[in-house]
């Protein structure tokens, strides 16, 4: 089955995409899906001219309409700047495109219901690239849950700290400007927490925030005097309630010193708990209460071919997993909807409640109060 | 310097503060401190009879009174549940004795007010066993954090996880009851996050909690079918503001399956981080960002001759501190103030502080908004 | 440049292989190298046409000998069991391609110096698939040593410990018949440690083992009655004198309950300390005796940016690395050869030496006592 | 029951003998044991005089044959460098006094075998301060074994590592001399692996073994040029075969950047896995092979109520046990052995049979080949 692909945005995530649609197609075979890359787009025309040569892109445009609207591309896969998704997906959707959209799906969950509604009347396969969802270690720590294992789930409490952005001097970029970004850390890296908790637990209820913008300046140039004001959260925090119960505590910093990519959390039920962090890949610690007293503790668990997920990869346990084959995970997904004509995980009216909670969270820190999800 | 002592509570705390007595006594010479074992008071007489004879107390009695006006009693010992200390600790006060009372201080911030201004009063020391303040540990943090090598605080997330109270058959107990324990998880556990935040950020100015009852009733005794209401919190969490600008996410649970004695916390400054958890009591992590890049990484210090509070015990580092060496610290900083008139750490006026700040967490979380710290 | 190969072996190596070239070629661009995927050949034919509709090949065929006397092959790239590599190298090189084996090169040294010997006169690219000289965690460690920040080396410590074969009801297959795998844990497990430490220290002087075959005999089929003897090491251990001084101590086992991919080492200078392990395949621990006293610790340091040979995959660091990933840094490798005319690392002189030791390693078992490496 | 105390040495290690005798009374009462403290000794009277005011000891002499022969003294406690264990212990055996030794037992197996026999002979307590051997980790690891979980066991792995002495500008010590030490890491350090395996599995048969004076000279005082020679080892490794047929790997440093208190093993069964590390006192990991395979993993641990030796000290699980409380456990042993008139552990005998694998070792360095134990 070829899908022929118009990828918007030729940076590394644009990259990570084109390769993951290749190495799912060697592993799985054709038959499960192979892809063309018919066209790739980036407003930096240098970037997209290389991105069209290494990947090997038959053509290349410095102009996303153009991809949009392009007879012989089946899907659009965009990842740009959050800001932009929507414009894109809007368009590739009226044209009755597939599409697959980096996250967040967009920066207000207006624009997201609307995508998400305009989908579903499209009939296409449309997709939200919250890369954790299917992680295998999130699919072991989803089969824990449902199976009951770890008893009735009533904490999740969760961080997503990173340092990248820690120094001052670092320039100021879209990631800084609301119109582009919509929000800081919270849709950068708590988007991830969020969207492995509501795949897991449902639509959160109300939330309670506070956040903060620790670097309010920088250079609008590497060694610029000049500043520009740096608009969003460079840390937040919120309690949720979700719908079925659990109380969650979430919060990111993209200014935390020695984090690198500390996606972790911890979810405790009434008969066992599982903790995880991304920075250790392939290994989930869960616990059971069922276990003999004297022999009870953390089990540190390592992916293996018992997990969901892991063995197309490997054909033996304890071999580290990375992120681009998580990005291959998404895409075996993308193809398999292709196939049924179904998204099981993460479409756009899961990026839409995502975007919920995200908008519910920016509210309650303006307010300082609990705010309902809307 | 002999110390005449008067134990009230003959349970394990009782004895393992009477442990620490006679070891610091000789780590640190007699004239730094020695304790005379004068007698000691349970509501049980047989456990009182049995602490007298093992730990070899003169006496034993089952009323606190003959202990708080004993001639022969210079301090008085309170290892008791949470709600008696006030009634002892007011009536050992008044007849002028030295206090060395078990946290939190008491179950009600204008309780702990009056101890507090009575004890200056009287000008007798007066010490709250907050065990962790003076931890080697977080003598080693503050030091981190006083220096500058952090930067600048902004963050202390917390968290103070067991599961000791898991099963839903252990009988209620005075744990459950707030007349006699004033809070669930928060004051027995949650005090040991707030005594540390406190003593490195100073006063808490507004919180906002939430808190649940996971375990609502509890069999009246092992086997019985009837049942008594658990009037507290088996888990809380507060978000925290502090004085000096710095924000806290702090939580604690007494049925986290799988956690024992997991109190761990992480402080984020500008330019580094550090973090610890109780479970490994003698190793401290921290990270320096101004490390030469390619080599930066979280440091897991152990603690050793070079931190403070350490070398009394073992003259090499990397030898493993207990808890009852804690107490041992504790006791010490005891003898301290009795020689030079001084408490410099944990104070009534600092357990009532502790206090204002739980109490103050029990009111958000009844409201579900931020409340200030009064 | 394009590099047309013929691929021997279609089972999971083979198809890493693949998607390491295909990987490699789309992160570096085609002029650094790219794969055309001539033919593949597996002696099971439905695995041969299998690979061949997947990964995209040409033509498949059930006969070694037709690749390598293929015209349109440029480099035969070998994943078979080891016995196998020295006919096919043999062949490939006679016939003047370019050959790419894995690990180790055969199964005895002799063999190897013969491939070794021809490969330099036919002048052609010639690497063995040692996959964690080059991984970026060891090139971190390497670059500490040559630094001298560790001080002078003393000490190698290291373990490849897998359970993959605990359960005695795992059938016998060519791992435990020397006749076509030469050793056991040894050579499959072991040789990884072995020429990490080699490529760091030099040649390995001579050699002190013990080796077990724990599981004596296995079934012939799953369900079987009749057993194969197991012919080799299950485990092994061995004192190792280097020729620059170093004293290594290596051990494996195959049957290690737990223990999944379980390579792990430790590097002691007089200066400093450096350890690893395979199953956090993205961090490194380093210690520096000269930093400053009280804030000494082992430095947890994540692979990022500043490691030679991340940056091709992740633009920030602390993203998790996969096996995968290595697999693309080798055929980088291997491109780079092809382009500059030399191999800098694992070339078959470099498998040869390590075949050396290995060979020592099974005679020193044999007669339980020190035996030069020969 | 009161045991009149005469303490040899006033270092450190006597002092913690002390604290150990007046703790263990506390807890289990003084039926169970009870220490008169009657004298101690030590070459520099100011040191004997100091330990005799701070602990409470009755007299104190310069002299250790005033404290052998002393009519008020029940048991002799040796706490000084190895050396002189032995005519100590002889004369103390002679004068009928129970006695308590710090170990190595001697420096030689011909003294060991001596006293082990003479303490049998005399009918009294003989104890060697194996520390590590009733720790309740190794308490529970052995548990463990003995009940099959963890199967067959087929190999044991150690390394106990320090840096204590890393820096060459630490002046020279009875400890490289070995007319005072008998031996270098291996007595001090290697000493706690093999008492503890041998407690385990039973006498080693035969050893193969490497050593290393890696600081060969070290100055006289300070800041002296004037420099004595390092007589024995910084660095040891052994190959250890035990009767019971178990492989060993044991090694240590005392010159190991970074490694503090690193006393680490791991003992691999046909059905399971036991590692510790007594830097992390309080944890045990160890992995079932039974479990259910998708749940797989090594469990943490953590010391507590369930396991043998931890409810003395502490009434819930996972509260951290430090090096003191190792010593009053060895302690409580010894009071019990003068109840039950029996040593069940380590007794002069298990003193001996350790000395004896310590000179195998000793030997087979010196002659690099296999040695058997004698």
């Amino acid at each position: 089955m070829k899908v022929r692909i118009g990828l918007i945005g030729a940076g590394w995530m644009g990259k990570a995409h084109s390769n993951a649609f290749r190495h799912a197609s060697m592993l799985f075979g054709p038959e499960a899906g192979e892809p063309v890359f018919e066209i790739v787009q980036d407003i930096d025309a240098e970037a997209a001219k290389a991105a069209c040569h290494n990947i090997g892109f038959s053509r290349w445009t410095e102009n996303w309409e153009d991809v949009v609207r392009d007879e012989n591309v089946d899907m659009v896969d965009i990842a740009t700047p959050n800001a932009f998704h929507y414009d894109v997906a809007r368009a590739a959707l009226e044209n009755g495109k597939h599409v697959y959209c980096e996250k967040p799906l967009t920066i207000s969950p207006k624009q997201s219901k609307e995508l998400a509604i305009l989908a579903k009347e499209k009939g296409v396969v449309n997709y939200v690239g919250f890369n954790n969802v299917m992680n295998p270690a999130n699919n072991y720590i989803k089969e824990l849950i449902d199976s009951g294992k770890l008893g009735e789930i009533k904490r999740f409490s969760g961080t997503y700290d990173q340092d990248a952005l820690l120094d001052e001097t670092i320039k100021i970029s879209w990631r800084h400007i609301n119109k582009f970004s919509g929000s800081g850390s919270l849709g950068d890296l708590g988007s991830h927490l969020l969207s492995v908790a509501q795949y897991w637990f449902g639509d959160a209820k109300k939330v309670n925030a506070v956040s903060e913008t620790i670097i309010k300046e920088r250079p609008k140039a590497p060694d610029s005097l000049e500043k520009g004001k740096v608009e969003n959260d460079d840390f937040f925090f919120s309690m949720i309630k979700y719908e079925n119960g659990v109380i969650g505590t979430i919060g990111s910093s993209r200014v935390a010193p020695g984090r690198k990519n500390h996606l972790t959390y911890e979810i405790q039920g009434t008969q066992g708990t599982a903790y995880y962090s991304l920075e250790n890949l392939s290994e989930v610690h869960v616990y059971f209460h069922s276990d003999e007293s004297a022999d009870r503790g953390f089990r540190k668990v390592l992916l293996g071919t018992d997990h969901q997920g892991y063995s197309a990869f490997y054909p033996q346990s304890g071999i580290a997993i990375g992120f681009n084959d998580l990005k291959v995970i998404e895409v075996h997904e993308i193809f398999t909807a292709l196939k049924e004509g179904k998204v099981y995980t993460c479409d756009f009216e899961f990026g839409w409640k995502v975007d919920r909670t995200i908008d519910a969270i920016l509210r309650s820190a303006a307010v300082e109060q609990w705010v309902p999800v809307e």
